[in-house]
C-alpha cells in the first residue's frame, strides 16, 4: 500500500500537466478521473460549488465520504412514503440563497407548525404562552419568564447592538474583539444579567440546541459573529432572528424534506457525484491537484474542499497545509447535538392548543417542536439533545434513551398519550464519522481573533466550503449555500 | 491500494487470534511485525512505555512517524559537537521520573546559568532584578514591576490557594469547576487584579513561553489544573514552582541536550522502534489490534498510543472511537511555539552581570534565557516566541525574523553584540507535521468538566499515554514520562 502511494506521489511531482498528472500512476483498483475541478463533500456546500461550475461549463467531480449526499441533512422514512428530518431543517427570513436554491430544483416549503402555546419549564415555573399576540410580538419565542423578562429584553437589545458592528465575515475587525473573544458568553452574561443565574439556565438549552454548547463554552466574540450572520447583506442579523419560529430561523420547512434538495442537486450532477469515496490525501504542485480517496484518484486544476474544518485536519495535506491554517482546524471542534423524534398516530396536542414546542431546563430535550409532515399526519415530536444533555444521554442505552426522552415529553407535557409513540428514533450527530458533530463549529475564546482570517483563504489550488466558512448563517443550510456559491465564484476567478 | 486496505481488515475480522490476525494479509511491501504490545509515538513518553513493558518480559513494538525519535526534545548541533536544545528541556524539583529516568540511561543534569540580573521590559518599566536576596527570596523569577507587585503577590496567593483544591488527575471534581471552566484565566484576572491591564501584559509572555497561548484563551479552572500539577504525590504544584528558574521548572538542564534521554532509551530498544513509520489505522477487535504504518503493519495484543491528542483525531480507528473521546480530541488543540536561538563565541552577556533571562511585553521573544552548553561554550541566548506572537512571527521570512529577533535582543540588553551571532536558528513547533504545535494541548473553557473524564481512560485494547495525559508535569518531559509509565502498568495490568 505505501510503496504504491510514494510511486504515485513521485509521479505527480514530475508530472508535466494536470492532465498528464496521475496517468498510469494511480494505485492499484482505484479509479482514475480527470476534472477542472474536484469538490470534497457533497453536503450542501461542496454540491452547490459543483452545481455552479457545472452551469459556467466546467468539468468537476464531487467525492462524498458517505453512501449519500445531503451532509448534515438527513430524512428519516417513517413510514407510508413520509418522512421526517434527522438533521438540520428549518429554514427562515433573509435565507435566500437555500431558498433560492430549493426553489431552483423545485423544492417548495412550508410553515413548521406554530399554532398554539409553547411550554416553558424552569424549575417550579411553568408557563403556557405564545409567540402571537402583545408580549409575543416584543418576546417572539422567548418565554416570558417573569423573573427574567427585564434581563432578557435587556440582554437581547445589548446582544442585537453589540452585533450589529460586527462584520460576520471579518468578525476579528469588530469594536473591542480582543476583549470580546477573550471571555465566554457566560462571563459576559454573568457581567450584564439581574438574574445571571436564571438567564444562564434559559441560555442552556437554547445554546445546546443553536450550537450543540453551552454558554460557557463559546467566545463572546462568536457569539456576536454568530448573531451578525443571522442576516444578510440587506438586513443586520438578530438574536431575535435566530431564536425565533415566526419571522426567524425557524419559521419554515422543506417539502420532502431537507435532504431532498441535496438529492435533487446531486441527482443533475449524476455521474459526476461519486459516493462510498472518502478522501484521505490532496497533492497541489504548479500544475495541478491530485485528490487520492478510497478507489478513486482525481486529478484537477483546483480542489474545494467543503467538509466541516475539525475534519480538514484528518486529510493529509502534500505540502503540508499552512501551520496557521492547521491550528485553525484544530480550534474548530464541533458541536455535540442529538436530535430525537417520537412518531404518534396524529399530532394530538394540536388539539389541546399546543405548538408542541417547549424550552425547559434539565433535559435531556432543551427544545421540542412538532416535525409532523405538511400534511400532519403521522404526529411528530421532534426534540433536540446537546451539549451536556448530550454528553450524558448519548453514553445510555437506546431503551433508557428512548424511555427518558418520552417520560420527559409526557412530564412536560402533562399528557401521558407522549409515553407510547408508534415509533420512536435518534440521531446522535457525534457518532457519524464523516460529521463528528453537528450543527457546527463551536468558536471558543480566542479562536476568531488569532485564527479566523485563515477561515476561507485558500492555499494556492485548494479552496474552501462549508457552512463553517460561511459570513451569513454559518451553521445552516444557507451559510452551506452561500459557502458554495462563494467558492465557486473563486475557483472560476481562477481558472 | 485501497482494496488491499480493506482486504487486509476483512482478513483481520475473521482473525482466530492474535498471531493469525494479518498473517499473509499484510499490504503489499509493508513490514508484517507481531509483538505483545505496540506502542505509537517514541517521544519520552512511548518510549517510557515500552521500556517499562519490555523490563516487564514483554514483546514491544514501537512506531515513529519521524525519522528520530525524542518528540518534542531536539537536539540541534551548533558545531564542536556542541548541542542546543530545540525543544523542551528544563527540569526541576518535584519532576522525579524524568530524573530517574535520566539517572537510569546515565544521562546528568546541571543548574541552566541563574547568575546576575534578569531584564523586565514592560512599557516604559525597565528593570535588573535578581531570584536572590531578599525580594528574589519571596518572588523568585517574577519580576518586581512596583506597578505589579501586589497583584503579583496576592494573585499568587489566590491562585496557589485555588490549586491546592484541584487534583490534577480529576480537575474536574473540584469545588468551583464548573463555573471555574466556563470563564478564561483573563476573565478571573481582570476580576482579581487591582491593575488588571497591566498584570495581563506581564502574563502574556509568560503564558506564551508556558503555553504558546494567550491569558484569554485558557479556562481559568485548566489554569488551576496545570498549576496543581506543578508538584507530585508528596508536593503540592504552586505557580513559582512553574515561573521559577531557582527552586522551580527550569531550574536544570540535561547534560548532552534533553534529546539524549529518548536516545539511549530507544538506543537500548533497538530494532523495537520503527522509525518513518507514521501510523494511519488502529483497528481493534476481541482478539487483538492491527496497527498499519506506512511500511509497517504490527499485529499485538494492547495497542499505547503516545502522541498529543490532537494528531490521534487523524488515525482512523476500526471501531470508531467513543464520540466523546473523540469530541475530547477536536477540543485539545496544540499551543503556537517557536524556540529562536542565536550562537556566539561566548555568553558574554555573562560577564555584564547577566544572566541572560529577560521577560518583556511585545515581543517577538516574550522569555530569554542562556541556553548554553554546561561549560559555557560557545555562548547561546534562546527564546519563546510564543501564542500571537507566534503567528506574526512565524509566517515571516526566515531573514525578517533572524533580524527582528536579534534587534530585540540587542535592545532589551542595550548591547549591539547581539547584533552579529555566529549563528542563529528557529524552531517552529507549529510547523511540525508530527507534533502540530507545543510545548502541548491548550485548554480552553468548557473542555476539563465536560471530556476530561475521556483524556486517559482505555478504549478496549487502547491505552493512552503522551504527557497530555499525565497528572502531574502534564505538559513537560517529567509528565510524558509518567504518563508512560502509568500506560505500562495498565497494560501489565491486563495482558
Amino acid at each position: 500500500m505505501t510503496t504504491s502511494r510514494r510511486a504515485f506521489l513521485a509521479g505527480t511531482a514530475g508530472g508535466a500537466g494536470v492532465l498528464a498528472i496521475g496517468v498510469g500512476a494511480q494505485p492499484a483498483g482505484a479509479a482514475a478521473l480527470t476534472a477542472d475541478v474536484v469538490v470534497v463533500g457533497a453536503g450542501l456546500a461542496g454540491l452547490t460549488t459543483a452545481r455552479r461550475l457545472v452551469a459556467a461549463g466546467k468539468s468537476v467531480i464531487v467525492l462524498e465520504a458517505r453512501d449519500r449526499v445531503g451532509g448534515r441533512t438527513l430524512n428519516h422514512a417513517i413510514g407510508g412514503g413520509k418522512i421526517a428530518e434527522a438533521g438540520g431543517e428549518f429554514v427562515g427570513p433573509t435565507q435566500d440563497r437555500i431558498l433560492a436554491l430549493a426553489s431552483e430544483v423545485g423544492v417548495g416549503t412550508f410553515d413548521a407548525y406554530d399554532t398554539g402555546k409553547n411550554v416553558y419549564v424552569r424549575g417550579s415555573t411553568r408557563l403556557l404562552y405564545s409567540d402571537t399576540g402583545l408580549l409575543g410580538s416584543v418576546l417572539g419565542t422567548a418565554p416570558p419568564d417573569p423573573a427574567l423578562l427585564l434581563d432578557i429584553a435587556t440582554l437581547t437589545l445589548q446582544i442585537d447592538a453589540a452585533a450589529k458592528k460586527v462584520d460576520p465575515a471579518k468578525p476579528w475587525l469588530a469594536p473591542n474583539a480582543v476583549v470580546n473573544d477573550a471571555m465566554t458568553l457566560e462571563t459576559w452574561v454573568r457581567q450584564h444579567s439581574v438574574n445571571a443565574s436564571g438567564i444562564l439556565q434559559l441560555l442552556a438549552p437554547f445554546l445546546e440546541a443553536l450550537l450543540g454548547a453551552e454558554p460557557g463554552d463559546v467566545s463572546y466574540l462568536a457569539t456576536l459573529a454568530y448573531v451578525a450572520g443571522a442576516g444578510n447583506a440587506q438586513t443586520p442579523g438578530t438574536l431575535e432572528r435566530l431564536f425565533n419560529v415566526r419571522g426567524g430561523a425557524q419559521q419554515s420547512r422543506i417539502v420532502g424534506g431537507s435532504q431532498i434538495i441535496a438529492q435533487k442537486v446531486a441527482q443533475a450532477l449524476g455521474a459526476r457525484v461519486v459516493l462510498n469515496a472518502p478522501v484521505r490525501r490532496i497533492t497541489q504542485n504548479a500544475t495541478g491537484v491530485v485528490v487520492e480517496a478510497d478507489g478513486t484518484t482525481v486529478t484537477a486544476a483546483q480542489v474545494v474542499v467543503a467538509i466541516p474544518p475539525a475534519l480538514t485536519s484528518r486529510i493529509d495535506f502534500d505540502p503540508l497545509l499552512p501551520a496557521q491554517r492547521d491550528l485553525l482546524s484544530q480550534r474548530m471542534p464541533m458541536g455535540a447535538l442529538m436530535k430525537v423524534e417520537a412518531i404518534y398516530p396524529t399530532p394530538f396536542w394540536r388539539s389541546a392548543g399546543l405548538t408542541g414546542q417547549f424550552l425547559t431546563v434539565g433535559g435531556p430535550v432543551g427544545y421540542a417542536f412538532d416535525n409532523s409532515p405538511p400534511d400532519g399526519s403521522p404526529g411528530v415530536l421532534a426534540g433536540f439533545v446537546g451539549g451536556t444533555q448530550n454528553l450524558t444521554w448519548g453514553s445510555k442505552t437506546p431503551a433508557d434513551r428512548r424511555a427518558g426522552v418520552l417520560a420527559q415529553f409526557a412530564r412536560i407535557f402533562k399528557d401521558n398519550r407522549f409515553l407510547s409513540p408508534t415509533d420512536y428514533f435518534d440521531m446522535d450527530w457525534t457518532q457519524e464519522e464523516w460529521t463528528r458533530g453537528a450543527p457546527t463549529a463551536v468558536l471558543g475564546p480566542g479562536v476568531l481573533t488569532k485564527f479566523g482570517t485563515w477561515i476561507r483563504q485558500p492555499v494556492g489550488r485548494l479552496h474552501w466550503a462549508g457552512t463553517e466558512t460561511a459570513d451569513f448563517w454559518s451553521g445552516y443550510m444557507d451559510g452551506a449555500v452561500r459557502s458554495g456559491e462563494r467558492a465557486a465564484a473563486e475557483v472560476l476567478a481562477v481558472l
